[in-house]
């Protein structure tokens, strides 16, 4: 199966931190990654019970190394926050859906999961390849921090083997700075610019590619940006 | 939806029952039942978050009340607990079988929890209709009560309306008699009862059915009597 990362952005109540590592192995996982999180002392070990030993080999890194290190980053975000700036956070995957689209696909996935109170912030989902809601009941649709990644270990466990390696983080953040470069080369509006980037990468998060595919892409955008010069040549420019 | 009652037998840890409430409510679930739990305090509140009217409303009852008010009624085990005693707790579903096989059936239907330390009992498994067990790694395959609650209230949120009414648990109950009786006619093995009446239970707690369709096996069971009566007096018995 692709190798799946919980991570838990700046977790608040270690009890959630013990409980989420408990869930984790009861399907599977264990490799957990804390950004910034609270102090873990006995209460997180109790609440862990027999999965201490992903509890203790937990990595501490900061968000942009999480980024760095995975091929495909999965924002998890609750019901209500999904309307807030629907480009962010639209469209959004349930975890039936998002087992689909990662099962075949090689590489390093990390899910991550935000504050108990606050979620993960915009800059975060913005950052991430697909977002990811959990339907829950309007009247109280926020899960605990430890059910949420219950729910979401429950539907990924037993994945099977993948098809194909996906391309790397690397590859795909070299083909989104092609993409932007692009649009500068056809005088994309300035004030669009942001929303457009992210929707590129909520469509290609979505797809999956492969490294060939990706080294294909920056082919035809190159292709067009050397008729752009061309024609910018012979216009005399 | 057919009427669930989440139904936690003598729970040890009232952090668990206020957590186990949170999630029914995440998931559309209100109807909280306790046979004989702890004491439920500030923490259970706590942990119940925004369902601390789920918790207020919740039911104790003795776990005879429960079978006794509910059409249908659901053990949970863990996965080691299903080796244990095969006949009792074999066939068993997995929470996405159970959607599956309830999502028709009108009627009340209770989901049974044990207790975190020792899971149901065997008598208390005998007397459910069906065995759900959510599969777990083997390595660590006991969740938290609370996670257990949330995943089976996860995979059993928004069911559509049900296409029928189920048979009554008294209806039910009085075919399961009529069975034993039918045993004792055709002098089946007293050592063997147990097993077979609860094989039975198991088969046709699977199939939910119908009061028309338990009356014509009533019907089916008389005439079978009448047959062997009418056959031992030609035999001068």
């Amino acid at each position: 199966m692709p190798e799946i990362s919980i991570v838990l952005v700046e977790p608040i109540y270690e009890g959630n931190v013990g409980f989420a590592a408990r869930a984790m192995k009861n399907f599977g996982f264990s490799r957990l990654i804390l950004v910034s999180p609270c102090p873990l002392g006995d209460h997180a070990r109790a609440c862990a019970s027999h999965a201490a030993d992903v509890l203790e080999h937990a990595e501490e890194m900061p968000i942009e190394d999480v980024f760095a290190t995975h091929d495909l980053a999965v924002a998890t975000t609750g019901e209500l926050s999904k309307s807030v700036c629907r480009s962010i956070r639209m469209p959004y995957s349930t975890p039936k859906e998002l087992r689909e689209q990662i099962q075949d696909a090689g590489g390093r996935v990390a899910i991550l999961f935000g504050r108990e109170n606050w979620g993960l912030n915009n800059a975060e989902v913005e950052r991430c390849d697909m977002v990811c809601t959990i339907p829950g009941a309007s009247e109280y649709p926020i899960l605990n921090l430890s059910h949420a990644v219950a729910v979401i270990c429950y539907e990924l466990a037993d994945l099977p083997p993948p098809q194909y390696r996906i391309a790397t983080r690397e590859e795909m953040e070299c083909l989104y700075r092609h993409l932007d470069h692009m649009l500068d080369r056809v005088d994309h509006p300035a004030h669009k610019r942001k929303n457009t980037l992210i929707m590129m990468r909520r469509i290609l998060g979505r797809t999956r590619l492969t490294t060939r595919e990706v080294s294909t892409i920056h082919g035809l955008l190159r292709r067009a940006e050397w008729h752009m010069e061309a024609d910018s040549s012979e216009d005399g420019e």
